[in-house]
């Protein structure tokens, strides 16, 4: 969907580009996207699904639950099975959570409900500001609803705060209106069947309006407690309820857990992959390379993207101290938005490293199209100690936008503008 | 103009994905496009200006000639100009060749003048399969017009010829025509105003047809000669008139040589920079540090791009033994074409490596969508020493096609099929 939203923005720069079309009298159709999105995904399943027979993995489609340390049940269909084995491995991963306020369940729906909405979501609000409320509100937006996002305390919590305002403030130049430091109290149907909400503010004021969709984004639960887990004496954290598991053993030996039941690890597909690929290796491939979970790359697929690979700038301050942290940082004009004149003015990469020495690189931030391209490369440099003389020692393939990391010179300790000197070159 | 040609791709991507239009009724304004490529050029130029005014750098627009190796002289609106300096840099590049056949300067262009016709180009010839050959067949095809390559020998010389071939093969299935191992004869005006265009095969034979435009992209050359460039007694190569200059320095001391002018260096923007950077910093900074040439990343701007850093699998294979060298593959496919059911047959990639240790890097390549985005930050790994394990270790970013490049495990050496496994995760 957030592909479909920047093809909307590619069809207002193709007529830039010669196109002969009227970007403002084309229209777009949720249910044809809907349909393709379904499609898709039931292609993806489909193959899986082969590939698990291929591989001879017997595939039950069943909600499991331990019955003790060594056997899972399960009804199916054809009636209950039982299993027993001597390894288990979680990887139940979560599902979104609803707020405690009236309405939120009979009303509201999550981004799990989103891509098959039968119809247009509409005027939309989106509660909760992280990474899948943006993206939602983004794409929503580019499709042309309106989106309103609640913000409860701070958008993008855990990432670079600069990064996450520069974010918010791009959306806001799209038209995403953003209620800051807002809460919802509750969700009523009104009589021609739209939704009135109600939120209030830290300040206690009370405001609402009406919406056709309630979209929540506050977070996900991990789905231990369905399985019951304590039966397998498998112990989950008292406040979350995911598991503790160092090296994705729990604290049953024979049980172990990957994705995003893990406790404080990163909730991310390719980390899940990586950390089971790495653990079936271990298991049975005679391997010892544990998981690193650290300097894990992700992208927030936002209108404007932001990829980023290791620490923020204030966790890498927390950690070394701001004297020995030194940042370079730069806003850039991507070529492909020259013609078309699109707004530049949050188009901005950040490096921090280490002060001392060849200057190791600690994080690598940035803001602009086709982040995840940029980025992921630049995560395999770090993994092999990138440093900032390395990275300014590498030539840039012109005309890219990734190159623009190749090209830092200014510090924020220099207080120099950190705006481009020119349009290219 | 390689944009403009993605994003009528994007148009019709955009039906796919819920957008109602009718891309098979959009046209393409040629006279639209010249004039946002034109405009475009006029404010790069018109930022360089007042960038070199502000620095206080002085601008003449006059051809320079050296009338001894101290002194240049040029005419300009307001007469001779004569100049002496103690460093001289050299930094002219190069421009198009012409063959040597009939008709050729009378009615051909090149790719200088491409981006300025005044009328569209219609069918067109293009002499020629380096990578400007290539990037103008690419994207006149993407704008809809008839486009027919001549290649003399190879395609994209010096490039890797399993990737390469590649490339040629996805620019057949677009519509593109190959005249292989055909060189031109001659250029005639028919009667109507068109192009007769004669080419001849390596058996002799002769073939012909008729075009509206004839695009010769058969090398480019130094403009050393026009310099006067003996009176300053700089040697140039006999081959191409090109300046060896280790370190920049040509035979005479105090005078130096950045970019395209320079013997059997990469042709690059991006180099010449970094180059000029260097030796300025070493010149007038006390710094030592030489330029590096080896392993500078470039991308090929053809429909689907090819970026490539470091060694071709015939490289590597020739500098180290076929037994030393492991090559990992992969055909992929973009999360982005699944929904337009875009062809996926030649997206590829693959990493040269040596085979003993931890199998450090030699050369990356990727055919795809955003190459440039794709491997820059791999460029900068290779400047680290990247390996294939610390390569295997880089968690992906889900859904990029970056994240392919850590995702490869099949080796040539097995026989093992390098098609995807499944269509994501």
């Amino acid at each position: 969907m957030h592909q479909a939203a920047l093809l909307g923005e590619a069809i207002h720069d193709a007529k830039t580009y010669g196109w002969e079309l009227e970007p403002d009298n084309i229209h777009h159709s949720w249910e044809s996207l809907k349909d393709a999105v379904q499609g898709h995904i039931k292609s993806v399943n489909w193959v899986t699904r082969v590939e698990l027979r291929d591989k001879k993995v017997e595939y039950i489609n069943g909600q499991g639950k331990f019955l003790d340390p060594y056997t899972i049940t399960t009804q199916t269909k054809q009636g209950e099975r039982r299993l027993t084995a001597k390894y288990f491995l979680i990887a139940v991963g979560g599902r979104p959570r609803y707020p405690d306020i009236p309405g939120a369940l009979e009303y509201g729906i999550t981004s799990d409900d989103i891509f098959s909405l039968s119809k247009p979501p509409g005027k939309t609000v989106i509660v909760g500001a992280g990474y899948i409320g943006l993206e939602c509100a983004g794409f929503l937006r580019g499709l042309g609803y309106e989106a309103t996002v609640l913000v409860r305390s701070i958008p993008l919590r855990g990432f670079d705060q600069q990064m996450a305002n520069l974010i918010v403030a791009e959306m806001e130049d799209k038209g995403v209106k953003f209620e800051h430091r807002c809460i919802p109290k509750s969700v009523q149907k009104t009589d021609d069947g739209r939704l009135h909400v109600v939120w209030q503010n830290d300040k206690k004021e009370e405001f609402s309006d009406i919406f056709d969709t309630v979209l929540f984004a506050i977070g996900r639960r991990a789905l231990t407690k369905e399985l019951d887990i304590e039966k397998a004496g498998v112990e989950v954290a008292p406040d979350n309820e995911k598991i503790d598991a160092p090296n994705e053993q729990t604290n049953v030996p024979h049980i172990f857990a990957v994705g995003d039941v893990l406790y404080k690890k990163p909730e991310l597909t390719p980390v899940a992959i990586h950390a089971g690929r790495l653990l079936a290796r271990r298991l049975f491939g005679g391997s010892t390379t544990p998981m690193d979970y650290e300097n894990v790359a992700t992208t927030v697929f936002t209108p404007l993207e932001y990829g980023v690979v290791g620490l923020s700038e204030e966790k890498a301050i927390e950690r070394y101290g701001e004297d020995n942290i030194e940042v370079y940082h730069a806003y850039y004009k991507p070529t492909e938005f020259f013609i078309p004149q699109k707004s530049i003015v949050h188009c901005y990469l950040k490096v921090v490293a280490l002060r001392e020495g060849d200057q190791k690189v600690l994080g690598m931030h940035f803001i602009g199209p086709q982040a995840g391209e940029v980025i992921q490369g630049f995560a395999a440099a770090m993994k092999c100690n990138l440093t900032v003389t390395a990275l300014m020692s590498t030539v840039g393939i012109h005309p890219t936008i990734a190159e623009e990391f190749t090209r830092i010179n200014i510090t924020k300790r220099s207080g120099k503008d950190p705006n481009p000197a020119s349009c290219c070159s």
